[in-house]
């Protein structure tokens, strides 16, 4: 437990809801004591998944009854299937049991489903409590623990039922990802390789270069490219933290990714596998649209192919992809937005009336 | 309609989430008019219950086709009772169902009810969508309409599930007092006495002076009375947005009062007659602690009488009532927090610790 001290640390700076980013090994063990300091009062709501519940929840329960809390563990079945608002009810109604004052906290535990449930359950329960974000997977510790954005997905849409609630801490233990299996890391890796892509030449490069150690779960290579990644992340949030604009640079390959997980019942693909396709096929929209240099297509293609993605097309119509698309939070004035790179490490934002170019680049669209 | 100028206007203050409140007679008429001035996109949302629905949805819609948007009335069925997430549920498909964008808006039309639930649904959907409260009720133009506080009921507490989501506008048509009978006026006048009571002797004054009047709905008279209490309400609001302290004066007969309301399932009091119940009782506690002088006591419950509350005791136990009072938001480290009339127009918030002491009061209260 020597090394519980090696973390590094990072702040979200927001104002009045600023907080930092811790990342380390056994960062897990912590939770107590720094629930402790940030004046968090009993009983804390441990807010997981099943499979986490099992890995995780009990040495966090542990923690923070070291440090004198009393806390419980709220869990639900693993999966995004259970994202949706009767999983927040059933919470709802263990938060009545367990009886929290506005001054308790919330743990939320696990990868981004978990992150994002128990994040709008603070959010909205007693009008919005503090919660630590405890991200366990690759894909939450590199992104969607950051920034805020929590919620549910609806029949009609991912993610259309939620909040932006800052949580008032990030806590990475980076060894939980020894746990995961390669089809995780690989989803994970995805919004890696996005952020490479929109903001960061040499992060594209370097995952290029060391592609094999962050597929066998190198853990001094996480070291690096966690902090890295949660930088990036918290650079785009700090400078909009509503998504009234740059922020959106962060969806790039999500308005169609975000499509394939609706139209496949967000059972078919892990988040990061739908964006790895939707990342492909946005990057040579783009390149039709003459913004996205063939280079940048090319070298993508090359990376995600490389790592192994199931980049097949699935079985769904053009027309049926654009009446998707619509319904996303993305959409404004009635047009599709997308982000295109321009150069590898930067985006433009862009709407695309022509409808007939999106459905070509999808019909054209084959496993590079 | 050569009247629909004459209205008042007043800014709550609150940095970039200010918003004016306009009230005056037929300004249902202008919801179009200043959604347009307002940029908000189509298409909206007017969401009201089954009883405002067939009185002023229709009115509201027409100004906002009469405005160009496209426009579209969700409505569950009235009363309390439906203050629940299943109603919230149903809501978000009917979202999903007209497809808004971020920037289209609801409307959130009609009495507490209605504007706590289409203020949570606004909350909630997209992560965040701008919205109108029109207030058609007493309560809803002097109370909760401003200040941002929206939610939904719990089986375990009133107002568990909500957030805090402040309005664009406050649009009160003062004409639509005239559809509430008698007992929702005193519902909503029952907030007016507290205003009076913790923050304003000038008004309680005049409440007693003019309590025909009011009782009446004298048009006059509310042209007076309303932004008089936007005022009080907003001036609390923008010290203390969040209510992390000043703001819980607002709470004077509320800590009782809600329990009141959760222990007879919201079905049997109005909330502002609960509220009338519960500022004499809490009135009472204070004297007995030495904070709340025996005449203001005396002027309050005259008062209540003067306007025939229903103040006779129901058949709840002092046990139940504390129960219910500790799995209330206000609770803080175990204690419950409630707010003594200091003088007329003046309060002091206090935990109080003795719980024998709030047993007895509640075992000897007797209708005054």
């Amino acid at each position: 437990m020597n090394d519980q001290k090696k973390y590094t640390e990072m702040t979200v700076g927001l104002g009045e809801r600023s907080y930092p980013i811790l990342a380390g090994p056994n960062l897990l063990d912590l939770i107590g004591e720094h629930a402790k300091e940030m004046g968090l009062l009993s009983p804390i709501a441990i807010i997981t998944d099943s499979n986490v519940k099992s890995l995780y929840a009990e040495r966090v329960l542990q923690s923070l009854e070291n440090s004198g809390f009393t806390a419980r563990i709220l869990d639900f079945p693993a999966g995004e299937s259970s994202k949706h608002l009767q999983t927040v009810s059933a919470l709802y109604d263990g938060m009545v049991s367990l009886g929290p004052e506005r001054k308790s906290g919330v743990i939320a535990l696990g990868g981004g489903v978990p992150g994002d449930i128990a994040g709008f359950v603070a959010a909205t329960y007693l009008r919005g409590m503090r919660f630590i974000q405890v991200p366990t997977t690759l894909l939450a510790q590199v992104d969607s623990a950051v920034g805020g954005k929590v919620g549910v997905d609806h029949a009609g849409g991912k993610n259309l039922i939620g909040a932006f609630h800052q949580p008032c801490r990030v806590t990475i233990d980076t060894r939980t990802l020894q746990t995961l299996d390669r089809r995780q890391i690989k989803a994970g890796l995805a919004e890696i390789i996005k952020h490479g892509v929109i903001a960061d030449e040499a992060l594209f490069q370097r995952i290029c270069d060391i592609l094999d150690r962050l597929l066998a779960v190198d853990d001094a290579i996480y070291q690096e490219i966690i902090p890295w990644n949660c930088r990036i992340k918290a650079n785009v949030v700090e400078q909009d933290e509503k998504e009234s604009g740059l922020r959106a640079i962060l969806n790039f390959g999500h308005t169609i990714g975000h499509a394939l997980e609706t139209l496949t019942g967000y059972e078919h693909y892990l988040h990061g596998e739908a964006v790895a396709i939707g990342m492909l096929v946005e990057a040579q929209l783009g390149e039709r649209l003459g913004i996205t240099p063939l280079a940048v297509v090319e070298a993508l293609a090359s990376l995600l192919r490389k790592a192994d993605y199931p980049l097949e097309k699935p079985d769904i119509s053009a027309d049926r992809l654009l009446d998707s698309m619509f319904r996303d939070k993305k959409v404004e004035r009635g047009r599709l937005r997308f982000i295109f790179p321009a150069k590898m490490g930067d985006v433009t934002i862009q709407d695309v009336e022509d409808l007939d170019l999106i459905r070509d680049t999808w019909d054209q669209y084959m496993q590079p």
